[in-house]
């Protein structure tokens, strides 16, 4: 099972690591993290670098099984590159799975991959996705035939879950669950603006900044 | 506040980069990877690298405000390593918060750091604690002091979050919560060996291996 990321400058990490942590123990997958250019891809705090191994223009797009899409502001120049898009479309038009989390759905979006599909994404950027004819869906994960897309952040972890329960029935993926101690006790329950103080919501909303 | 992550080669990715995207959201805050030699670092899968900014010998341990050690089976090195457990030390002695995700647990103890105090790991680990004069805890977060503790791989997140509440209040932990969308919805209930199938929890003992 090969398994691409497609990262670039300014993702964020954890939009990207929670589901590699989870597909990299799945029994004879194969992840690989590429990018536009093969090299170290800072974060958007700028404070940490994940490397990608080979720029996507080495691999071709009928080799790549699943393919997953992090967000990050970093994403934003993507919309328009019509090179990335393209290799997004071809990668799609042979893949098993197609993903993303947070923002990397507007990079599916863009490339049309989309159109005619519920899908969700970061809550602060819902309203992003209409414009690539998605219905905005405030779930955690959506599935729609083989295209999976999560909402914000921490919810690559549930996805990959629930992705590799798809794949291979529950017990590998309740035995990857357990192997990363998933079993989670969030110190508040404030994780989503329906849960959160309004003015928690308003606040973050602004530092998000407009929908890509 | 200087955050230090102390990472090393065949680290798991998860254990550093759940706290790393809470902590580095933290208002002030300036999250550093360091490693004994700085550069790329291969996780334990060897599918993804991590950056090191810089070697931890560049850094003054005076500096340091917050230590984070993640676990992953190259951290069994360090275990005897008294160049790295000396640093350890030296932060530790000046430091505001002392902190370890997984099996990094066994790094502080290695350095002496937990001799006397109740301490969690990875469950497949838990015994190992007891070697370093550390009374082994099952409780995802444990607290002594200045010194946290995280269970396994994902548990990094809760603890960061925990962490942050206890040094800023309630509401910024609130909002990063928001920002990272961490409103956790794993498709099944089988996070803890409690909780899980007998014959996943063998399985996955097996694959961790001996204690470190």
């Amino acid at each position: 099972m090969n398994i691409k990321f497609l990262i670039f400058d300014k993702l964020t990490a954890l939009d990207a690591v929670g589901p590699y942590e989870v597909l990299s123990r799945l029994p004879g997958s194969e992840v690989e993290f590429l990018a536009k250019e093969a090299g170290p891809k800072p974060t958007d705090t700028g404070m940490l670098s994940l490397v990608a191994a080979r720029a996507f223009s080495e691999v071709d797009p009928a080799d790549v099984d699943i393919l997953l899409i992090p967000g990050g502001e970093g994403n934003r120049p993507m919309l328009s590159d019509e090179e990335t898009l393209e290799w997004v479309r071809e990668v799609h038009a042979g893949s098993e799975w197609t993903t993303s989390v947070c923002t990397g759905a507007m990079v599916l979006g863009a490339a049309g991959v989309l159109e005619g599909l519920s899908a969700t994404t970061h809550w602060a950027h819902m309203e992003g996705l209409a414009k690539y004819g998605a219905t905005p869906t405030s779930e955690r994960v959506v599935r729609e035939g083989k295209v999976f897309t999560a909402a914000g952040v921490s919810s690559g972890i549930d996805m990959a879950l629930t992705l590799v329960a798809e794949m291979t029935g529950p017990k590998v993926a309740q035995a990857i669950q357990l192997g990363i101690e998933y079993d989670p006790e969030p110190p508040f329950d404030a994780g989503s603006p329906e849960k959160s103080d309004p003015a928690i919501v308003e606040f973050i909303r602004n530092l998000e900044g407009q929908p890509a």
